[in-house]
């Protein structure tokens, strides 16, 4: 059993949950908690470690058997977690590499979200979790994003991160030209939306862009759009949050594609 | 102008941010930030205060003339803050009491959200902002719901509790039997629904019910709900965060009453 904080895998681990140059330059990041430990791909881990406390439970045990897990001190744990109240599991995980081409793969016509400057961990998280359940094909952001691989994000996913494809470009209307070339058609709720969004056809290829919390999306990237949308907004309320707004678009293709 | 944290006044506020209990006894609760401050309503207003820093401005200075707020130095604003990096205006605020009948007198047919034992301010927050937006006309909570008075719900309304009529009841079940007598029909997001979601009509008196987010609906009150309805799920996700899953249904309303 591990029970310093000064062990070398400790340190890898807090480092890999603090720093996101850390995590970039290893190619890892931290998955903590029991469900999303659970759903990982096997081929994915690279170490487990689990608390004393953890490992009191039957099957607890099993599965840090099966995952060769290594055993820390609860205080050990306590120091490489990030939540207030550890389940007593956490995994380092390699990371993906996609390319824009992988989020066209899929058989059925692509549903993309399309993500730039994103700054919130959460609504990362929760657009990419919903995106999952909406049917979304891949997740195409510019490296102004928020770290999908900080801790924060990884958890709100619920493990659709595993099982979601996602591309993090540099040069987003290099991408965006790329997709549009592909035949997907770009959508962006805009201010000077013209149609209500659910007058839009998104069984065929879509993808829908959602920009920065505070300021949209930039002109450059609006003016790729090939058509604006605008979810009408009754009283005072003049924008949505981002995660919201982007799961009434998923959800209106998702209905669409069942129609 | 204010200079210590021992003010009387600084008191009550740093009371106010932190205990729910202080803010259900006095019937206050804070508001802070520039642009939630805008909107308080005025004959809500109890006092407001103001930071040196923020009093540089000419428009601010204006404001803070209108608002005959007190002037209390950045130390002492930063202690009453519950932001980290404080915008320098905050608002004492009377509290609103609706009842249950408040909720069903707007003109056209109600669209209630019905929060039973969400815990998530954020959660709580952007369900009362989307709501606004999507035309809900009440928002109906047990009183185990997160408090929405704290600073972090009042926050991430944008204002919107403000406009918005929410009723807050000890007892759920007596408050839906009353709902259903005036002939809102119930329908409750269960994994046991038949029909998708988008299969009803809710152009008329409608009330959505939304459990917590660990262990949704209780049974109780799932019972009282005129029907089940799901909203389908590709790859592995077995639920949505409780505010997407809101809003899902929400906008889904507001596109039956546009058409």
């Amino acid at each position: 059993m591990i029970t310093s904080t000064g062990n070398g895998k400790v340190k890898q681990v807090i480092n890999l949950m603090k720093k996101a140059k850390e995590r970039r330059e290893s190619g890892l990041f931290i998955a903590e908690g029991l469900r999303i430990c659970r759903e990982i791909p096997r081929e994915r881990i690279d170490s487990v470690y689990v608390s004393q406390t953890f490992l009191k439970e039957e099957g607890n045990r099993r599965l840090a058997e099966q995952l060769s897990a290594y055993e820390v001190s609860d205080g050990v744990f306590k120091a490489m977690s990030d939540t207030q109240t550890p389940q007593g599991i956490l995994a380092v995980v390699r990371q993906y590499t996609y390319k824009v081409e992988d989020l066209l793969k899929n058989g059925e016509p692509p549903l993309l979200m399309i993500l730039e400057t994103l700054q919130d961990p959460g609504n990362l998280g929760t657009i990419i979790r919903a995106g999952e359940g909406a049917g979304v094909t891949g997740i195409l952001m510019n490296d102004s994003c928020a770290d999908i691989y900080s801790p924060k994000v990884i958890r709100s996913t619920m493990g659709s991160v595993y099982r979601m494809p996602f591309a993090i470009v540099p040069d987003l209307k290099e991408a965006l030209l790329q997709l549009k070339k592909k035949g997907v058609s770009l959508y962006a709720a805009h201010l000077s939306g013209q149609n209500n969004y659910e007058a839009e056809d998104y069984r065929k290829s879509t993808g829908f862009l959602i920009g920065n919390e505070g300021n949209g999306l930039t002109e450059e990237t609006a003016s790729l759009a090939d058509a604006y949308i605008k979810i009408p907004m009754k009283g005072h309320v003049e924008s949505l949050n981002a995660a919201v707004a982007a799961s009434v678009l998923m959800f209106e293709a998702a209905r669409q594609r069942r129609n």
